[in-house]
């Protein structure tokens, strides 16, 4: 069937329901270019503020998924299980919890991305390992996943095409915060990597790209939803995302902080994060012993080891692992004081990760490169009591001029109040395969 | 002040107001490039979903009037007032408007459009007059106007054009019905002729743009209360477009009715138009007179001299003025017939304007050309008796397999039934500067 790109915008301008006929024919038009890139701009937004139905959003993702090549692994015998997470600030969990679960059995096909406004990327944090590539061929990512249970690469230009150019576009249009096209957009993306399972990190609050919790759930309700349908065991957690995860943000010291996790010594969050995600995805591969079992492949060095062998299929330098110390670090180094005593109320993740994004650690445009040495350690977090004068970061910057304009950003991340604050919970939700829509 | 696309984008999705300042920067960084075509769609979806408010609209239209030359006729001593139509089928009013209201005294520096989809263009129509041409140079119309009282062209490549390139955007995009856009487009390019008054013909019905009276109604108030902001006194008249204007639909065959209304042998609802707005325009000018002074320019001759003496400044050929019957003709003539007894309730005008355009009267693409010669005369209009076999209408074509695809389509615009039709109503209702808003 044929359709015009005026027609399909104007049904849903006007309120309607796209068929999956039309939906098929506008992605495949869209992929090839005879339909617009304005074109699709006005669809995003007439999407964005009319919505999508379920069976809208099945046939969209179907047809983003099926514009490009999609992996089958189904010749590897281990279960394939993914995690995604919606972007957050400090967020480094796949480092530590992709090798943890790869020990325990799991096969992880890892598609990440690259940090985009305030929040950091797998690959932007991985590549600050001396010789790290994210690039690989598919035969490449294929035989490092057979031989080491793991592989954390970008998304090859092959792979769901429509998504690469309609992502971009969105970015520059105002069209990114719609929950159907974010939902159609992570699903098509991990639906192409052939899995048997799927666990999602739905981040909510002030550094999570969704701030709002009632939309976090609808996001993760949406996405537990395509998963589920289309025959990939999905979870959704939602966590919280208001101050960042850990002490560190950047790149060479989230990988830092990631090593302390998967050594036994990680802060108490991201080591929490890191097993409670690694037990969902434990279940959704069907192996036994739990919390258990990820424990013993910390303790026996089981995990690392693992990260270690990935790192040199990939590429890197093992040293770095042994010995993080080896690791980039800017070599100017200072430190945001507390300017009264009390307990810390607030730690705020949106401006912490701006802070970090322009220091260097992060990329405002695209076409911005990366100073991997550039980082923020935080030292005082929200409940922590502090006195004046007490240390609540420090920073690691290459640029001064850079630093200075930055420097009251970053300092009125904090809120310092003479009560305690309530403790806050870390997973505030969990989203099974009955709560999906 | 500088400002990004997508930050106003957002702030248009999110049910916000523009600041005059931000579209003034959106309005020329899109004339000039710096905002992209898919920028400019995405906002246009937002503004059509979420709407402008009236400070809104009259910055917008300002940037837009201003984002090119506008015309200053300060120095012609005679008052200047245009009239525009949202456009209709077998609206051919201006042709025989213009040189009414010129013989009587008002100046008419009339930029006028070509057809798109199933209505017809003044331009398009002029046309049809050998030689006559509508591209003129801004000193030429200049003096045309001087001379004649009156000038009929096309816009030159340096007037409005934002409102050029948005126009072409939202016609692609799905995002024309938008009264704000509609009504800033409109009136950037009327304001832009140095107006001293203005007569708008909102059509409303089947044939109009917009069909719903309501819309009309807003959209009548929104362009009202712009011209008034803008120091132009501003009516408009919202007239019925359920069924074409006159019997004829095409372009040479419209200029001979319109010629037959400058002898006074016009058909009752074209000539009633014709001197319900030049009342009106009289009026704007502050010309005593009215009517009585019409139909006296009409009965002495002098508006059809002066469309002849137009004419020839624009380089037409004045012998078919004389003698309409040299105007182009199709060879083919095909009758419609009845197909049974009765009143004629119902004859369709955007049926008739689609069959008229995809016979040659009329563009479904621009790049289409327009066969002069193509046109349709009605025979039966509402209220009308028919019998079995009686004509309905006589076409006039040059291509058979155009002729058979539309066949069932044109005899479809008429509904033929038992009780005669309640009458209709010419001009609904009249917007004058107190109800604009």
């Amino acid at each position: 069937m044929s359709f015009t790109a005026v027609e399909l915008i104007e049904i849903k301008r006007d309120g309607g329901a796209l068929s999956a006929e039309a939906i098929e024919w506008l992605i495949r038009a869209y992929t090839d270019g005879t339909v617009t890139d304005y074109q699709m701009a006005a669809m995003a937004m007439a999407i964005l503020l009319n919505g999508m139905t379920v069976d809208e959003l099945a046939a969209w993702t179907e047809a983003m998924l099926y514009s490009g090549d999609v992996m089958d692994f189904s010749d590897i015998p281990a279960p394939k299980v993914d995690k995604h997470s919606t972007g957050g600030v400090g967020d480094k969990i796949s480092i530590p919890l992709v090798p943890l679960v790869a020990a325990c059995g799991i096969a992880v096909p890892m598609i990440s991305g690259r940090g985009l406004a305030y929040t950091g990327g797998t690959l932007d944090k991985l590549e600050s390992i001396p010789g790290f590539t994210t690039r690989l061929e598919p035969n490449r990512f294929r035989s490092i996943l057979i031989e080491h249970g793991m592989v954390l690469a970008g998304a090859s230009e092959t792979m769901v095409p429509a998504d690469r150019k309609l992502y971009e576009l969105r970015d520059a249009t105002g069209t990114v915060p719609s929950i159907p096209l974010i939902a159609s957009s992570i699903m098509s993306k991990k639906l192409a990597e052939g899995l048997d399972g799927l666990l999602l990190d739905v981040k909510t609050g002030s550094g999570a790209s969704i701030k709002d919790l009632e939309d976090s759930r609808a996001l993760a309700r949406t996405m537990v939803g395509i998963g589920t349908r289309h025959g990939v065991e999905t979870v959704a957690l939602i966590t919280s995302m208001d101050q960042p995860l850990g002490h560190e943000v950047g790149n060479a010291n989230e990988v830092r902080e990631s090593l302390d996790v998967l050594r036994g010594v990680g802060p108490e969050d991201v080591t929490e994060l890191t097993l409670a995600f690694g037990e969902e995805m434990l279940g959704l591969a069907g192996i036994d012993g739990g919390r258990d079992r990820l424990r013993e492949a910390i303790d026996s060095g089981a995990a690392l080891q693992k990260l270690i062998e990935v790192t040199i299929a990939h590429g890197g330098d093992p040293a770095v692992i042994e010995n993080p110390d080896l690791l980039p670090s800017c070599a100017n180094e200072i430190v945001v004081e507390a300017d009264r005593d009390g307990y810390v109320t607030r730690c705020d993740a949106l401006t912490i990760g701006i802070a970090a994004t322009r220091l260097g650690a992060g990329r405002e445009r695209k076409e911005d490169s990366i100073d991997p040495g550039v980082g923020i350690t935080l030292q005082a977090k929200v409940g922590d009591r502090v006195t004046a004068g007490m240390p609540l970061a420090r920073v690691r910057y290459s640029d001064q001029g850079r630093w200075e304009a930055q420097r009251d950003l970053l300092a009125s991340a904090w809120s310092i109040e003479d009560d305690v604050p309530p403790a806050q919970k870390l997973i505030i939700e969990r989203i099974g395969e009955s709560d999906g829509i």
